[in-house]
């Protein structure tokens, strides 16, 4: 199969984007519709100003006048700042936007799917379902090291591996941090697979530039927008966590600032969502794999093991984002679930995670995809 | 394969449930474990009393008593209510209750498989994916009589098709209600599968009784304890939609109203919960599968139509159903979705429908089972 | 405080509902707007097609052309149901409805809030602030009598107590049942208030009539609709609690069945939503107090006690839905919360609900309320 | 009233936090207890080994034997991580852990609450509501200076103003950034409020350092833990904002990462979570003003503007907080709120700001608090 380098970058803006981010962006592609509903008591002379108000700003009003309601339709190609300003007016309602806001992620602004390029080579994204593993956290060479090996013997295809960790509490441990990173290197070296480390802080990008192939984004840091504009500046690839209370939206925006800051080898990562069931860590949300696949041309992989948050659910849910489409896997695998610092309840065994392997075959199979 | 049929009844109370439901019930498989959570500034005095009525309600307290807390281990095998008065008592900061308070829906009371038999003949749980289908309401005798067959042509086991609609407006259609009665009986013995109906109101089983194969208790009725006393007072097996805000818990426990009136035959729905993603109609909690197969011995289903609400996404999480271990799916299909006049978007056309069912039989396969 | 009687019963359709409820629904008042939205890759053909079927709906179609998006606005006054028809349709990414699809429960309709007269005389809505409190459930003649008697004593206006309980687990206390009716008559008439208590069956809508004052909806049935029918057949005030997932809309929805089975007088209740939080029973939506009393013209009250779900929650809870703009309360009480059978944890004493009644004179001062 | 300087810092750990942050954390104050439940189906032998475990990690096992179930009580000073390596053993079926997992944001650390000193002079926390006001985003000079005049002479204490906005779309007005720390600078000096500014990243808490009197953490930043260590190192108290789908817990331990990295002066707000209702921008969680009130002896104020999205709730969001004991309040107000680059339709007009700082008086005096 031929890997297609798709051309996004000429879509961006050619100037460096600087602090002002968003003063370049590309205005020229954000023609949009949004309808303005006025209140039912709304006055004459208040729709008068509104009308005045539309034009004034440069966009095109289309008064819908029904029996009980009116709306205004308004096309233009403004930012959506300048709508927002309508909303405040006296005799509107409220706004509904009608176009989707992101456009560099979206499909109209490129039809067929992203493919991402890794060292091995291998890639993400097109016809094989690419399985990354490894620990939630570096621990320890030995544990890094053997891990690993395991890993690529059972058929993953890219490398679990991160020397630092957010947690909830500040009394937990917190990675092997800045002494890690040689680990990384060597992990890579004697393994020989594409490492995806996670990065919590523009330092992090810096430091680890020269040794990972994947930068992560955790869901915890899917909305840091500095961090964001920081890996977008990279030619590494991104591997962007859904946040806990993301819309699938908000991860395309997310998606979206990494694009416009340059680089458009963003990886979606679905990794279960926060609702009121308690009897799984999160609620994955298988239904994001199709949904995306819709509305994007970015590849989208699941993370089974943060989403069930018991490895008992993992080969479940493995199995369901295969059948779903998804584009690859992320899973934990410890080799001494029982030991890991970070996660244990949710790691794999690396016999367990062989197992899952074989199983996943017959369901890569039925969705038409090799593994 | 041989169809096990489950002796349930036998942990049953004796004696006819009556109006004073819970009174009856079995108690003595109840013992139990609790925690209380003492305040970290509880006196001695408060911790005496708060022993000493422990004590006197017949439970054994174990106290353990920490360095900054301590806490009260409970075991008793009276009822939940009377621990909740512990929670009231001065001094107490909160509870945790260890044990799960299903019993009869539980895998401890039961551990195989329950398989529920139908006419046909044919069965939901066991090695097969019982896929059931049909229009989400019957609207007329030929709408509903060539969907049905074109259903059964393409494999589905069991037929959808209500007569009687929960909507959340007053205004939007209801159903035929009564008048559909006959068309049920029709649609049975013409095209020969056994028939899923809504029931909403203890009426509606008296009248359907005769008709139907199994009684559908929609999301929103999840909780309706009279309509599950109800239909537990029936010999007809139930499928149990889960509640929109429903806990997979709640869902158990409301398969127990109906197990605990008498009748075991309860299959399981999933079929999305609410959350704050708006891409989907709810958000399919695929996890619940492999958390419901861990904790209960009912066969679970998962109907994709309702969870994604769009036509769209009902083939990839069908298959991911299947993948994830459900024992059978429930899919909306109308000859024709665009003049549906209940839930259109979602239902599949016929032709879609048999796509569908042919590209299952590999996921199906995969998962070791049959179609 | 003069009392209005609203005049919305004109607005109802003349003939008997009768089972065919909705279809004479009043829809000349519906007449409203929609906007279909295109998919990007529509062709002219489907586009013609689509345009045709909003024709033959009976529909107008006003086509707003974009650069990168159509979108069609529609005006009608058919029923809903007609419109999801073209969402069904090849080349209609979704529909985005404008109007609130609710009408008798709604400002448009009556401006002037309701104002629920109850015997007393007393009544929910107005300047006053009207607390309803006393026991989640009715346990005895002396448990309920005494606390009917404190709660009057401190301020009650009216009074609770259900002899139906909707418990989430068979095993739990269910409420004194049919044994409990003449308490609830001695009640009122030895203590002199009015009495609300919960309905969970048709039956008990006719067994209670005779005896209570309001009918309270509880959490978990707000969209039984045989048994919102029902109540709205008769002439008692209806005190509709929100359920756990329902949306605002959802609950006018509900309250809009009750109307248009011929009874006006709702009392909306906001007592809490599902959430991921779990420091809170269900977390309060305090909000909801505003947008209902922008939109409707019904009377809402807030239970602080089932949201909160902690007896330290309830004056603060309490406090902030005065402040909000309810109209009432509706507080759990018990003579000694550590006996009670049911919600215990939850129940002020009544010296704590006395000392609340004391705190709360300011607050409803300063909302430029009584008490 | 004197201002209470506690002396939590006393508890702290003496070293520099370094790289390794948690590495050095008071464990010494971990002390806590967890209950391992063991599956109903653990055999003895693997009961001896977990027992053998519980010791060799150094914690002293607890069994209680039930009926049906068993669990082991582990009373120990290690932190979290060890505990969780016992999940994963063979034969536990889970952990619930009992201790709150933060110390320093705490009741039993710190009794008395916590009072945040501010230039001018003023204060938050304590007996007077603080009322925070100010545009979302500073545009230009004259709205900024304009809009400060007008907010201070209506009572606000604090200035809110912020020069870097994170915006869900990169395509949207991101702030004036670097250009703007000179407004600050002005607007403080000429107004005489000290001045809350949000930071993003650990740059912008360098450069803002000199200017500023509180630094804000954004609901999306709140587990960005790079970002809370890097404020938690200046002297410059934080407000930090609870994430959308942040529990009370999370928000601790969040503020937890700032004392533990050496900064006491933190302030809590609550400005909404995300949940299912869309008629509100965020849904205001009341009840975690009087839950965090009672965890914490940190400051807690209420966010109305963002939490309902809509200027018509600000009043009555604003009043509830207040009744429900919020210790100050930050509100958006814009000289024209129709010109506003930044949330428009949430922000009170200077007329209105000054109008509901008169209503919140009565409520304030209600509460026993001034303004």
């Amino acid at each position: 199969m031929e890997i297609l380098r798709r051309q996004v970058r000429c879509l961006l803006p050619q100037e460096e984007p600087g602090g002002h981010l968003a003063k370049n962006a590309p205005n020229r592609h954000r023609r949009r519709i949004v309808v303005i509903i006025l209140q039912s008591d709304t006055t004459k002379l208040q729709y008068n100003s509104i009308i005045a108000k539309v034009e004034e700003l440069g966009f095109t009003p289309h008064p819908i006048v029904g029996v009980e309601k009116t709306v205004i339709a308004v096309i233009g190609d403004k930012t959506p700042d300048k709508i927002e300003i309508l909303a405040s007016m006296v005799g509107v309602d409220r706004i509904v936007p009608i176009m989707e806001p992101f456009k560099l992620a979206g499909k109209e602004v490129m039809a067929e799917p992203t493919i991402i390029e890794l060292p091995g080579p291998t890639y993400i994204g097109g016809e094989r379902v690419a399985v990354g593993a490894g620990p939630c956290a570096v621990e320890s060479r030995e544990q890094y090291l053997e891990t690993a090996r395991l890993c690529k013997a059972a058929g993953a295809v890219f490398l679990r591996g991160s020397i630092f960790k957010p947690r909830t509490s500040p009394h937990d441990f917190q990675g092997l941090r800045e002494d890690g990173v040689d680990l990384l290197q060597e992990a890579h070296e004697t393994v020989g697979l594409p490492i995806v480390t996670e990065v919590m802080d523009p330092e992090h990008v810096e430091l680890l530039d020269p040794v990972v192939d994947i930068f992560q984004i955790g869901a915890r840091n899917m909305q840091n927008f500095s961090l964001l504009t920081k890996v977008g500046r990279t030619s590494k690839p991104v591997l962007l966590k859904r946040g806990m209370s993301a819309t699938v939206e908000d991860l395309l925006m997310a998606a979206e600032y990494i694009i416009v800051a340059g680089n458009d080898q963003v990886v979606l990562c679905e990794r279960g969502i926060r609702t009121f069931e308690t009897a799984t860590r999160n609620t994955l949300d298988i239904s994001a794999v199709p949904v995306l696949k819709r509305l994007s041309h970015l590849p989208v992989i699941v993370d089974p093991s943060h989403a069930g948050g018991h490895r008992y659910l993992v080969p479940a849910l493995a199995k369901a984002a295969v059948a779903a489409g998804a584009d690859g896997l992320l899973i934990e695998v410890h080799r001494r679930p029982e030991e890991a610092l970070v996660d244990g309840p949710q790691a794999l065994s690396p016999d367990d995670f062989a197992q899952l392997m074989r199983e996943l075959k017959g369901f890569a199979q039925a969705a038409e995809r090799s593994l």
